[in-house]
């Protein structure tokens, strides 16, 4: 069962689950939107592999979620975006392309020229310079500092949100990104929106978080609307979930970065 | 330049780096003997994937080491142990092989029978039960109280060593454990032995903390002197380390674990 036109689904892929809070945010953003999810669960994690080897599986995933006829591509894994978006650009056959790091960049720059940003994200994504390089795009201006949280993806995927111990340990990752007086925290992690009430107790009220799950909704809303490819609302959303393996806990720890029932779930065998 | 008789080396195999500390206790207690360490580091972690696909990995992976003409495996990945022994044994061609999970399991049940034995792994070795099985076919009557303890793998990744975030965790983990009065721990994983000081000081002089690693060389030890095939010191020792990728912080966390300069590191490209 195919839609056609502008009720296509829109792809949303990650190498595993971080990026079902992308999709959690484009459910609430955008609720006549119907979703194709692609998780690569069997071979997370990127981060820890070449280039060339995470340039091959995007494009693999790119061209199945074409066969599901999707209308926009949000690359909702860092790592991804970081190190083959010209991969998802090149493939994408015109179809627009957003990712996570743009929408971010987009966000931490939107309140004027020459702030002071914070970006925090896991290792990888913190020595690939992505986020300070698109922002400096943006912004020649901005002064960026950097922080990878190695344990936060761990410590969310255990599910201490509200924890001692992921307190104490936000509490010395952020101490000098704080003491830079950031104007701006980038989560730069799709795992970190479910740290949020954590992380705003810890950074205080005048730091402004920008959590790139949101602000990747934002911008697919806008997109969609200029290319003129919003839903007509004349058929009911609909939601899939594709991985590549069901790992252990799968459905609990999906659950709890989607705020709702999975519901069904199918595996692709690569 | 291959070795021959008695000082051919030892295969010591894991699917990442936490097999150094294994082949760190080996070179402790056996100074004369040659190691080849081979780490599947490009496709850690093992324990989230199916097992057939890791058996088709460990089979992969022990050809290899005996192109290498090793003299006895030693599978140092617990994963591995629990799933895909029976892949190893059959293709070791008659040498002796040993796992971490029977040398822990044969410490454990050293002291007598009955005991009261705590066991913490990773998720997917503690659900494997496999250290349960094996404690129990050495002693039926032995009471077992295992615990999965995810955050601690990437605690020692990050070197937090000795910190008030890894003290906390590791009382919350280990606090049913040690409510059941258990008389010894096995820290069933072979990242676990750097956390040793910290977790003598939260379990408490009263409890025998039972390192696989250590456990595994003494096993070594004895195997090989019963096969008569030590080495003859006739030949310097030599350690060669061979992964399918290096990852970011290799050398870095591959020191921590083997507690001295890793020196030249091959990669196989597979």
């Amino acid at each position: 069962m195919s839609a056609s036109g502008n009720n296509r689904p829109i792809g949303v892929f990650d190498s595993g689950v971080g990026g079902l809070t992308v999709v959690r945010a484009l459910m609430e953003r955008l609720p006549l939107e119907s979703i194709v999810y692609f998780g690569d669960t069997a071979r997370v994690p990127y981060g820890i592999k070449s280039v060339a080897t995470i340039e091959n599986f995007t494009a693999q995933i790119v061209d199945y979620l074409l066969r599901q006829e999707v209308k926009m591509l949000i690359v909702a894994c860092n790592t991804m975006a970081a190190v083959a978006l010209k991969t998802v650009t090149a493939r994408a056959r015109g179809i627009p392309v957003i990712d996570v790091i743009e929408a971010g960049a987009r966000a931490a720059t939107a309140n004027g020229p020459g702030g002071r940003i914070g970006v925090i994200g896991t290792p990888t994504t913190i020595n690939s310079n992505a986020y300070a390089r698109r922002i400096h795009a943006l912004d020649s201006g901005a002064r960026v500092y950097s922080q990878a949280c190695p344990l936060f993806v761990p410590l969310v995927e255990e599910g201490w949100l509200d924890h001692p111990v992921t307190r104490l340990t936000a509490q010395e990752y952020l101490r000098p990104v704080l003491a830079e007086e950031v104007g701006s925290l980038v989560l730069g992690c799709t795992h970190y929106p479910l740290l949020k009430p954590l992380l705003r107790d810890v950074v205080g009220e005048r730091v402004r978080l920008i959590d790139s799950a949101l602000t990747a909704a934002d911008l697919a809303a806008t997109r969609l609307r200029e290319a003129g490819l919003s839903a007509t609302g004349a058929e009911v959303a609909t939601y899939r979930y594709i991985v590549t393996d069901v790992p252990l806990r799968f459905q609990t720890i999906g659950e709890r970065f989607l705020g709702r029932s999975l519901g069904g779930v199918d595996r692709v065998d690569w």
